[in-house]
């Protein structure tokens, strides 16, 4: 092996255990609870705890790099979903995604606030580039006439952080989050009437 | 005076201050802010720190005054709106009373907890006498058929109390406010159309 593909090779392996620590972090601290520890991680990616520290020096940092992570990978999803053939169906499940995450998603930012980490870092300006997204999928629904005109991105904004993070406080079930969903949609559909004087 | 009635004036005079000092503690600590104190309490409702010491032997205690007074009265309004001739107002009424109220909630619930109060306390239990009384008045406007039959209290009061807490912390200005709520009751409407399979 080359010096180069060496090199390569080194920083693939880098790399594929950086992802394995994000997943086994967003795993273990996803579900909450107060045991959740660095050392849990390192155990479930199967690294040292020295690879985790190499990685990540800090646990905030760790915790912000997952969340960075998946309102990133959430952001993707949003703006595929652009090009959707059924743009109210779209807007549904990206609404249906973020009520999903929603427990790990307060789980994980009450343990990051917790190590000391910042409400206003990383993973606050990732949280901004997927509420943007939010808003192109939001007026393309619009334009296609499966969202009502008179709907805003700060209302609905609202209307979805709001709820998700209700139904993961209240321990909503599967058929509750999904009458939910319906209350929203109906709510979000374009009205067949005249809006109220 | 009697020495019955100078005792009886005596305890309406506490009564007032007791009064006064809840109010000013509402007003002061629902503005949020790190400076709210209280001194600024006591000053604003003209009465000698002693005094409200006196009333409120700590901090936490009269912040969770306030929190199961202001409960209390929401749950008697809700009551109230039991008997009112248009159910379905009468819940979009007690929704737009309880997003209204939001935003000082969270800024005295968050006081609170930094003054070493307990989550589970008094404040709690009047939240859960306020819960049952809104689901009381869902119950009666779902009857008269002014909120669709499918939808249970469990998701009814995480759309409410999800968006409250949301439209607060998104400081959404009055038009948005009044559009959330439009959404959400024109999703909570009886479906005039079969639900979807």
């Amino acid at each position: 092996m080359s010096t180069l593909a060496g090199g390569r090779a080194l920083r693939a392996d880098a790399r594929a255990n950086r992802g394995r620590i994000l997943d086994a972090a967003e795993e273990v601290f996803g579900a909450g609870g107060e045991s959740a520890s660095t050392e849990e991680v390192a155990g479930l990616a199967g690294v040292g705890i020295g690879t985790v520290f190499r990685h990540f020096p800090t646990k905030a940092a760790l915790l912000e790099a997952v969340l960075v992570r998946r309102f990133d990978r959430l952001r993707e999803q949003a703006e595929s979903l652009l090009d959707a053939a059924d743009p109210g169906e779209a807007f549904r499940s990206l609404f249906g995604h973020l009520i999903a995450y929603a427990a790990a998603k307060i789980a994980i930012t009450e343990a990051l606030l917790d190590a000391g980490g910042d409400r206003d870092g990383e993973a606050a300006r990732a949280a901004e580039r997927l509420h943007r997204a939010v808003g192109a999928l939001l007026d393309r629904a619009r334009q296609a006439g499966a969202v009502r005109d008179d709907a805003e991105l700060p209302e609905v904004y609202a209307l979805l952080a709001g709820t998700a993070r209700a139904a993961a406080r209240a321990s909503l079930d599967e058929e509750a989050k999904a009458r939910l969903l319906d209350i929203i949609f109906d709510g979000l559909a374009p009205r067949s009437h005249p809006p109220r004087g």
